[in-house]
């Protein structure tokens, strides 16, 4: 039966010391994926996500890794030969950005004097209007420029007063798009003073990008990111792989639309390490999947005895190899080395070749995304599967030996709960701990679980 | 004049070892203030905000802190007689959702051709349609349902198609908003096939609701929270003031729109303390703002010989004290302690009082908004004023001791090299290091700075 070990206080505490910095300019921010377990319920899995989450903050324990400040990084040079190459479309497609204005009134609303009053504005443009009124509903004029953009301004009788304006997302009309916003803003404020309760006028919406900035979280909230280059974009057999370049985080890895694992994200990397209460000095070590290599990286630099990684998909090798430097450093550039193989396999067979064997780890690693890719015909749904891991992991765990992986995002409680539950119907009963992590590039905290074989007796 | 020191590599390590949990939903993720200094050149302050940003990750140093489990705190029970009064309006008062679905083609759009094919959803939901075509910049259809909702379908020829739909924020509605994107994904999928380059469907953007979710980062990212609640809310002589609930984060202590400190961010209060390297023990140091408590809660805890905090805003102490008791515990219960003092005023006059009479803190922590409230006449600008903050800081300050404060978001590059031309331009020569941590509640990494007098013979 799994059992929480109750232990620290909720709060989490503040980290150590942070890292100084040389150079602003020159900041790499923090390091891999947000992946969360499909909600309840879900037979067929949700697009698999590498549950990669780091929680990146500084520490004086951390600060001992040898990080190159450098940033030669070909994400980060004009000369990078292996940018992605830009299609003639991507650059001359302008992207579109959608403006948002929004009144709220502690009165019911006049939809159309407020019209009538801001119908100046829309005229000065030389946009042409058309209103549709409702017996019950207000009112929704729509204004449209001769350069393309336009606006509509929706007004429900409860006092609300919603404002768009959709341009191009070059200079000149953005320009005009702000102008026609702060004018309306001026003449809400003039007419009815008073009766605002808020005025909310969010950063625009770009919408067409080729560079996209919108990645959710994994519990469904809206983020945008510092991201402003597509590094590496492929289709694998197994998954969409991206990864983008944000000036905050470094490069990102996304999978199947999630992200996963920045290259400020070490905190993930050392959450899912143990939070650096192992030593793992001469033992055996399991990762499942971790191609982003961060998790290889970090063990490699303890002196264990052996690292066997099970990696499915050669793609998001290659591309962490050139492109997440700063979380593989140069782990990827071989397969094997003195402590360490890489396997290139769907790590079900593999793992069931071990348990045959009866070969056993001291540490098993699960860095698989959180809806893994099974190649496996006898798992029908993403739950089955992971169940099938979790047995098959502790079947090649040591009787004394410990399983981490990561778990989802800290506001998924029903999945968190679930996942918990399959932890209680393994085939040798478990014990698990359970942290929270602050990832950087998240936005969101991130469970992570720790799990043994309980001990008779105990 | 200013030194950079340099020291550790720009790679934030993994923070040291989280903290265990004994229930997921008692988690009272991380905790206050994101502040960005005003853009370069703003004459007259931006709205003042608060500069904490507390990294929040867990860290097995920090472990030690004892904070409470509980979750009494009133924001989490339904018993809560504090809670914000809910007006009748508010309640019956919908909030609006915008979603969007948007289509990038790898080939020109034929609007014509899409308009007609998407018109039968439209026309199964019985709304009406209104068309306008331009001659270059394609077409934008509009169509008004009976029950107020509206949606808009953009087709750009260059091959975008952007499309909204807005309802009233209610499970019958949205069931309907999705539907009608459903089928147009489908269709689009069926006419367009092997032409869609990408589809974005976001987390639909909620407009007009009494509880806001939306506070963009310094760096003008649009971030939405998981605020599910108005804890406090109040318009003191200086400045808006509200205390927010998040899940994961706990309550979000937000100052004239800016996030300034959640009950999570322990690590901003680690940082701006020192990041853990000092001694606290014995000293006197000085807090300028901190209304929040959470340095003096954190400083009280170590011994000082005497801790001075001024503070402007009783408001802010108040809904502090109340709502914000994982950051401030019971320390704003008095304002008078065995080794601590609370004044609330002004910090101006008071530091200039100090300086007078020869008064000197082993440290002073500042943790004012970045655009500070001045009462001061003399200062213009933020810049002046922050200048002014500093002169007189150095003149308090011990020969040997050490002046914190938050900087800026680490994106905000010009805004921190003006500062650090700031740190140049002193009465007494400084030197400074500077640091970046990681706030959960800011989702924007945050820089910190440490400041001292440069030695003679150094």
């Amino acid at each position: 039966m799994a059992t929480v070990m109750i232990g620290l206080p909720a709060v989490l505490p503040a980290p150590p010391s942070s890292v100084l910095l040389a150079e602003l300019n020159e900041l790499e921010p923090i390091q891999a994926g947000r992946a969360a377990l499909p909600p309840l319920g879900s037979g067929s899995p949700a697009p698999p996500s590498l549950a990669a989450a780091a929680a990146a903050t500084t520490t004086a324990a951390a600060a001992a890794t040898t990080h190159s400040l450098s940033v030669t990084s070909s994400a980060h040079t004009g000369q990078c030969s292996s940018r992605l190459p830009r299609h003639g479309t991507e650059l001359t497609m302008a992207a579109v950005q959608q403006n948002t204005l929004d009144f709220q009134l502690s009165v019911t609303a006049d939809g159309n004097t407020i019209i009538k009053d801001l119908q100046p504005i829309f005229q000065e443009q030389e946009m042409t209007e058309t209103v549709h009124a409702w017996e019950d509903h207000g009112y929704l004029a729509t204004y449209t420029g001769k350069n393309g953009s336009f606006a509509t301004v929706r007004i429900y009788p409860r006092g609300l007063v919603l404002i768009d304006v959709q341009c191009s997302d070059e200079p000149q009309e953005k320009a005009s798009a702000h102008q026609i916003l702060n004018k309306i803003e001026e003449k809400m404020q003039e007419i009815l003073h008073n009766s605002i309760r808020q005025v909310k006028r969010l950063p625009a919406l770009v919408r067409g990008a080729p560079v996209d900035r919108y990645w959710p979280t994994a519990d469904g909230r809206l983020v945008e990111y510092d991201i402003d280059e597509v590094v590496y974009s492929k289709e694998s057999p197994y998954q969409n792989i991206k990864i983008m370049h944000s000036k905050q985080f470094g490069n990102i890895l996304i999978l199947n639309g999630d992200v996963n694992l920045a290259e400020s994200d070490l905190a993930y990397t050392h959450a899912i390490m143990g939070s650096g209460k192992e030593d793992y000095y001469g033992k055996e070590v399991l990762i499942l999947g971790g191609g982003d290599g961060g998790i290889l990286y970090e063990l490699v630099k303890l002196n264990p005895k052996m690292v066997t990684m099970v990696e499915i998909d050669q793609m998001v090798i290659d591309g962490c190899r050139e492109y997440m430097r700063k979380t593989c450093g140069d782990v990827l550039d071989n397969l094997k080395g003195d402590c360490y193989q890489v396997l290139v396999e769907d790590c079900v067979p593999v793992l069931k070749m071990y348990a045959k064997e009866g070969r056993t780890f001291d540490y098993v690693i699960n860095d698989l995304t959180a809806v893994p890719i099974s190649t496996s015909p006898e798992e029908d749904s993403t739950w089955e599967f992971l169940h099938l891991i979790l047995d098959l992991s502790m079947k090649v765990l040591k009787d004394d030996g410990k399983y981490f992986t990561q778990g989802n995002c800290v506001n998924l409680t029903e999945a968190l709960t679930l996942y918990e539950e399959q932890l209680n119907m393994l085939s040798c009963p478990v014990q698990f701990s359970k942290e929270v992590v602050c990832v950087p590039s998240y936005m969101e905290l991130w469970v992570f679980y720790t799990i043994w074989k309980k001990r008779s007796g105990s």
